[in-house]
């Protein structure tokens, strides 16, 4: 298989792992944090900024670009890849949670998902063998299985008949993946059931694959539920594969979920809440809206080194924003990216030392504060 | 006085000249164009990419920053350049436009212009020594006399009373003039009556000034008009200070005015196209938006060495048009900013080499045709 996961180290007080990932589009050193490239962009940012962030893989979603421009359309030009100008790493993910999520009057069959479009109502129909299908023609270095995301708070009937349904999936999913250099990642559900979980994780482990993913979670669940969770399942994952826990979250979440053996993520919270001015610093979340920063002259965040921080003021970002310009997307965004990109970096650096646990600690606390005037 | 502005060539088959601007901030080359930064920043791009396009002169909007954040607030942070972090040269203007385009129940006095802000309906006044004063806290390298922009189809008797208002209004300006690194310009009015227009330039450069701008075009006359207008003018100012055409124009328009004389220009013209898709090549207009762009791999403009154009397709600049994605936004306002400073740079080595006319003459073929698929 064309895509490898190399162990490095596992930390010595936790289990969060250091190790990397080998694909046709350069390494991706894990843990790794994957911006997410809705629309084949990531919102408000190019990718030359991406480079410059240091960003190794980026996360494209099937569902979007299927209804808008299309995969042929991507696929006549080159795939993917050469359609963004991205010869980084790409993941994408198989459209079942949009489905999901934001997909209108879907229909579950055992042949697969109908839904119609958000953008205009129209019908449209996704199986496992027509996600695979999409998904390699638009030629990401990963891709994922054809899932169900049932509902969390599902009665138990229905999420025992989905999951077995999503397993068989998972297997039409195996038998339609053809392309190598295209690694096909299998995704784990049962919502905060452990029994579920347990039972699911071996059934999806049963069938060889590059890696394996948890879904189902961060949707709508308290962090602590989700937490627990991800401790217990994510430690069941095969050890030599790649661990993904996708659509996972606040930096809090991502250093707990590291310690219990997580590789990867990804999560529009960074993009989206810097789109909505409000940015992860080291000592909290700041709302640049806010009026207190009007006259303030202090970097958004005195520790970070990213371009916004060294270049500009709480008072003029506060100014773009409340004078709605597009550059104070472009800067907020940038900020929070590199935010989240700096702790997968940090956290490598305390696995690589056997100080992971006091590293998270150190995340927690200064998360949970709030910046000066924040 | 601290800008100065060095005559370096006159064209030997044109009256077009090559200079430069010497001011606190930089040298400015000219002929220049200024890229407009309403509100302390050029619309959908950031103060690194200004730079790597090369623009060396910005303008910023006194009538939108004294309205928000208000010049008090960007003075007590040291001022425009340090607000905005842009560390080359500066222009404001001095709201008179504004008063006339975008202010609501605006009443002109001997006083000055009183007038509701667009933003809230708040009522605001200002005045010759009003307006000196904010753009010197601003602290703009070049600042510009308050006038009235009266409308170029107003009744004779009107324009008449208004522009010697105007060249009331340029002697408090010159009165309330203190600060030494804002070099103050008049500016002619006078709309398309060439005998107004010789009058007014009496007037005005009779008060001994670094520079002298043109006025009161590009607000609804035909192209022809303006050209012939500017090109009868433009000579009458005095050839060893700046000439500036205010808020002009198209690539044509440019080079025609820069075939009478005049040294810079602004105009928001490249950057609002951008924002609505339109991009200003080598072969004339490319509308993004057209469906015809769908799957053409070809850069939007072959000959251009933009970042846009030497990175992205016609087709990955479609997509983001039609699925509204910020990038768009920024990526094209890249290129039609590209276009015009590189415009300006063509301009300014046809002069030193004696063949602007054939330059102008190019210029014009070009624009006026129609890009392939465009």
């Amino acid at each position: 298989m064309s895509v490898r996961f190399e162990r490095l180290h596992v930390d010595a007080g936790t289990r969060a792992r250091r190790g990397r990932l080998h694909t046709p589009h350069g390494t991706v050193e894990t843990p790794v944090f994957m911006p997410v490239g809705t629309q084949a962009t990531v919102k408000a940012v190019g990718q030359d900024d991406l480079r410059t962030l240091g960003a190794e893989i980026l996360l494209g979603n099937t569902y979007h670009l299927m209804l808008r421009p299309g995969e042929e359309l991507v696929g006549a030009l080159g795939g993917l890849h050469r359609f963004m100008a991205w010869d980084r790493a790409l993941l994408t993910d198989s459209g079942g949670f949009q489905v999901y999520s934001l997909a209108q009057n879907r229909k579950i069959t055992e042949e697969g998902a109908s839904f119609q479009s958000h953008l205009d109502g129209s019908r449209w129909m996704l199986t496992p063998e027509r996600s695979i299908q999409i998904q390699e023609v638009l030629g990401a270095d990963v891709i994922m299985a054809f899932d169900e995301c049932a509902p969390s708070r599902s009665e138990r009937r229905y999420m025992e008949e989905s999951l077995a349904r999503t397993t068989r999936w998972l297997h039409r999913c195996a038998a339609a993946w053809t392309r190598g250099r295209s690694a096909l990642f299998g995704i784990v559900q049962g919502g905060l059931d452990l029994e579920l979980r347990r039972r699911h994780v071996e059934e999806v482990c049963a069938v060889e694959l590059p890696g394996y993913a948890l879904g189902g979670y961060s949707v709508g669940e308290r962090p602590e539920e989700m937490h627990a969770s991800v401790a217990d399942v994510a430690v069941l994952l095969p050890a030599d594969r790649p661990r993904y826990l996708m659509g996972v979250g606040t930096p809090v979440d991502l250093v707990t979920a590291m310690a219990a053996g997580v590789d990867m993520f990804d999560c529009v919270l960074p993009t989206r809440c810097a789109r909505n001015g409000l940015l992860f610093t080291h000592l909290g979340r700041l709302n640049l809206r806010n009026a207190t920063h009007a006259r303030d002259e202090r970097a958004p965040d005195p520790e970070c080194g990213c371009y916004t921080c060294r270049t500009h003021s709480r008072a003029y970002l506060r100014h773009l924003f409340a004078a709605d310009e597009l550059l104070a997307l472009r800067l907020a965004t940038l900020h929070n990216l590199h935010h989240y990109l700096e702790l997968m970096r940090g956290a490598r650096a305390a696995i690589e030392e056997d100080r992971y646990a006091a590293f998270a600690e150190d995340v927690r606390r200064r998360e949970s504060g709030r910046a000066p005037s924040g």
